[in-house]
């Protein structure tokens, strides 16, 4: 089982823990602390070892930011965590605060005395990051200061030990191109950047790049780890050896220089001494990756992660492969959504037991690797909570008459998914039916999009909205992210939102994920992943058009379709995708799933 | 009359007064020049004497740079211009480059010989243009070189005067706020970016901030002038004085003093000699007014044009007035369509007659002041022509069984104006009648959008487009470009295209001109302006929401309308649309006029 459903936060030891910080603190001259949620790989989910911010402060989500000063603490969140960090922190320690009104830079200077010397981990920071703090808090001479160890490893006696998750190889046949010419192939970007070699931090780049896939973190198949690759192809790969089986080492060793995680700081100080100039990712790379480089003599080039594009765009056997696991899931989730229809009216499923069913189908599908994120099962109001984490405390039972949200994905050495569906229990009301309507309506319409060359997601993004607009309503969150291949859920450059500049290419792969939620009562969200192809010429069309196939394969509830409000195009593309969803998933479905699937997959 | 229909140019001086810049670059030891087409204020349209570009090549456009040296020069032109330049310019003389694939910076790097020095007038270039070009040819170790004197002015012998154009008060009824309010607003924005002052470049600017109009440049009505203010709002204007009536000088004199063109560089380094932090927009402001400011002690904040944002906000005088001017020239409009119906197809009008008797209708009213613009009169396959521009070489008669694109504007007291009308000459084909329908439908999804606050124009230019796309066809411009009010035709911050990131806010104006354009063969577009405003609560929204209101009015031609392609929300609005323009133009027509305004405004 891949999901925990307790909370192990306990705001009782933030005030004896972030005692020991300051007694530290004090020892060493420091007058305050920044404690990030992050690890020096920009990992979305984070090692034990890396959860500094949950053992200080008992928060539990999946961004924060606190700020411990000698005789005040602050920590920062969301507006997915306002209420949450109010439960798990002793507020007798820790001021909430708002982030979309206080920024950390804004609250130091007016926090922090005059003349004070904040410390924080330059592994865990980028220099932007810092840059912007010492801006706000300039005029109050506040000083930060980089620390050489992070002094909550010193005090966090119990901290667990890095994680040494077993490294595999993606074999070629999934990857579909062996990592000498991915290798070379990034090498010439690393040229065309005038830089000397590039640094990896991230973790999905590198695993990637090399054909390799981890299992240091929860959710993401990556091993925590860097890299450096020069322009002429030389690959340094910084990772705990103990990860390292016999097989995998001898199939990296021809063109992979292999060393211990901590000796990459004396590589960079290396390529420094070299007088080379050094291509980073600003958004991703640590503070201390850049100092070590230009103390040393180097300079740094900054620019995207020269993996982060060429990762985007799956070539032909990740599309294959990706296309074979959502048929699979598929047919997991369809399953689940028949035993639901059969289970959940009588009363007896609750969001834990769903989630858990659901975790149960994929497993028997004998190919799942792990989920693809916490699973988001929400029931009536708390499908209104956009990131949804159920817990013990939080769980509840799907009540006849409600509305329930499911997303959810699994992790498959061919693909990652990432659907979510949501359903009526019993009878939805007419309010619901029409909401659900204009979602459908806003994810028909990426679904059928096409485009032209050079459309980024930013232009696409009010189609997805007009349908709900035209009501007077909206949805709080992007349309769509990228999708990785048996690697990150969320993964870039590509989106779909009103920020989106990114032009979409064939081979991406981007979540088609409208919404509408209305707090306190129920939430929609109707969610395929979508391949992005060349679309068919049109006679008369005068340019090369792009569309999209939707990749993921299950039926949404007819119960909560309004019939009236859809046009003809729309009906038909449902109809169709019904049709295909049965004719691709039906043969992996027997008895009365196979009934439920041909039952929801009707023609309208 | 305002527009020309001839061609100034001569490609045969370009030898001749090339010859006489080398030889004065010669004598003050330069090796080559950077000649751009533009002002010290980022000027649409240049005054006469600003026009060295044009002087030296012959190349008339309205955007290119040429780089001359002494033995070879370059002239570099967008994709509009690539066949115009080559018949402007001696081909002997100048290299011909298409900027979309050879910079400047990339030109000057392998043409430029190891060490040159290469001049260029700091007032005409922006920061991050000379750093730009720097950058670029390094490796070379060229040196750009500011001059304090453009030697195109020492050559050039008949250069004209400086326009010396009268400047008149905008009223208040008008303008809808005094100077004063206007000043004290802004002024505290240049407080909060911590600046001491700041610097205005911008005519259309200072022209708003001061209520003055000014007429030294052709279609916008601004005075060239620099001004600056201070964060305690006071003001400074540098004017060549004998633009000021008494009238004029002595509504400015009680809070703003008043100074020559000329002595803007001494006031500047004034600022910087009492150490003031002064801010400026680096996209619009001459390198040499930060090198002033800095090289005499001062520094420079660099953002937006504080004016800008306040600007495109439309107050209630502001928009009382542009609907009334709208109204008017939707009259002038609307007899010039009713006239080319009855006169184009008997053979008797070509593009130029076009145009003049257009301008002859919005002269008529009494209120014209100026064209926003040179009309874009296009006949036929010169429709397809997305900036074109009538020259007698060019000019065609309109044509039985063609199109007729005609995209024009006027300036008048109280509004400027900008609308494109597509219209039928004889019969149209089913193709055109398809082609103009789905622009049409995209220029509806514009009109009829709803969106919450925070919507930037790169979210809904895809509904402008979704039409055109499903038939495998595009348009290669914006969808939209901010407007003022008697003021430029082109304005900020907002626009409708995928790169638009601003958010709309009420008392915005936009244009509205989805297109399609066939090479060759015809031209489509279609173009309203619209007023951002509240729109109408929806029961059961929950968002507030922003919508458009058309404030152009002129019918569109239902001779070109697929009936079959609109929905029936698209001809309900078309009809109420139409029935707008019959009820607010029908009582400014007369006879003929209205009888043709009645058949125009009939419900589809």
């Amino acid at each position: 089982m891949f999901q925990s459903y307790t909370t192990s936060s306990d705001p009782g030891q933030g005030a004896s823990r972030v005692a020991l910080l300051r007694a530290n603190l004090k020892e060493t001259g420091l007058d305050g602390f920044l404690v990030p949620h992050g690890d020096a790989h920009q990992s979305e989910y984070l090692a034990p070892s890396e959860q500094r911010l949950a053992w200080l402060t008992g928060f539990g989500g999946s961004a924060g930011f606190a700020i411990v000063l000698a005789d005040r603490a602050a920590i920062f969140v969301d507006g997915r965590y306002t209420l949450q960090v109010r439960d798990q922190v002793d507020l007798d320690i820790f001021e909430p605060v708002a982030i979309a009104e206080i920024l950390p830079g804004a609250w130091l200077k007016d926090n922090a005395p005059e003349g004070s010397r904040i410390g924080y981990d330059p592994w865990l920071h980028t220099r932007a990051g810092i840059a912007g703090l010492e801006k706000a808090c300039a005029d109050r001479n506040v000083v930060l200061v980089p620390v050489a160890a992070n002094p909550l490893d010193a005090v966090w006696t119990d901290q667990p030990a890095p994680p040494t998750g077993r490294v595999s190889l993606q074999p070629e046949e999934l990857a579909g191109e062996i990592a000498q010419d991915k290798i070379a192939r990034i090498a010439k970007i690393v040229a065309e950047k005038k830089a000397a070699s590039a640094v990896l931090t991230q973790t999905d780049s590198i695993a990637w790049l090399l054909n390799i896939r981890g299992s240091d973190v929860a959710h993401n198949p990556v091993a925590l780890s860097y890299a450096t690759l020069s322009a002429k192809g030389a690959v340094h790969l910084f990772i705990d050896e103990r990860k390292l089986g016999n097989s995998v080492r001898a199939a990296l060793a021809p063109f992979v220089e292999i060393a211990g995680y901590g000796e990459f700081t004396d590589h960079l100080a290396k390529l420094g001494r070299d007088g080379q100039a050094v291509l980073l990712d600003p958004a991703s790379c640590g503070k201390a990756v850049a100092d070590a480089i230009e103390t040393s003599g180097g300079t740094v080039i900054e620019g995207t992660d020269p993996v982060t594009a060429p990762k985007a765009i799956k070539n032909a056997a990740e599309i294959a492969g990706t296309k074979k696991a959502h048929v699979r899931d598929g047919a997991a989730v369809s399953r689940f959504l028949a035993w639901l229809d059969r289970e959940a009216p009588g009363g007896a499923v609750d969001e834990i037991s769903a989630a858990k069913a659901l975790e149960g189908f994929r497993a028997e599908t004998g190919a799942l690797k792990e989920i693809s994120f916490d699973t988001i099962s929400g029931a009536g109001p708390n499908g209104a909570i956009v990131h949804y984490r159920v817990t013990e405390e939080t769980n509840r039972p799907l009540d006849l008459n409600s509305l329930y949200l499911c997303d959810s994905g699994g992790q498959y050495a061919d693909g990652t998914t990432d659907i979510t569906r949501t359903v009526a229990i019993g009878e939805p009301t007419a309010e619901m039916r029409d909401r659900f309507t204009r979602v459908l309506k806003g994810h028909i319409a990426i679904a059928t999009a096409r485009f032209p060359k050079g459309t980024p997601g930013a232009q696409i993004d009010g189609l997805a909205r007009i349908a709900l607009w035209k009501a007077g309503l909206d949805f709080d969150h992007g349309t769509g992210h990228g999708v990785g291949v048996y690697l990150g859920v969320h993964e870039g450059p590509q989106s779909i939102s009103k920020r989106s500049t990114v032009a979409f290419e064939p081979g991406m792969i981007v979540s088609n994920e409208p919404g509408y939620y209305k707090t306190g009562e129920y939430g929609i969200r109707i969610e395929n992943l979508e391949l992005v192809r060349p679309a068919e010429a049109i006679p008369g069309g005068d340019r090369e058009m792009l569309g999209f196939e939707p990749l993921t394969l299950v039926p949404f509830d007819q119960r909560l379709i309004d019939i009236a409000l859809l046009d003809a195009d729309e009906r038909a593309w449902l109809d169709a995708y019904h049709a295909r969803v049965r004719a691709e998933i039906g043969p992996l479905l027997e008895g009365e799933d196979k009934d439920w699937l041909n039952r929801a997959t009707d023609p309208i």
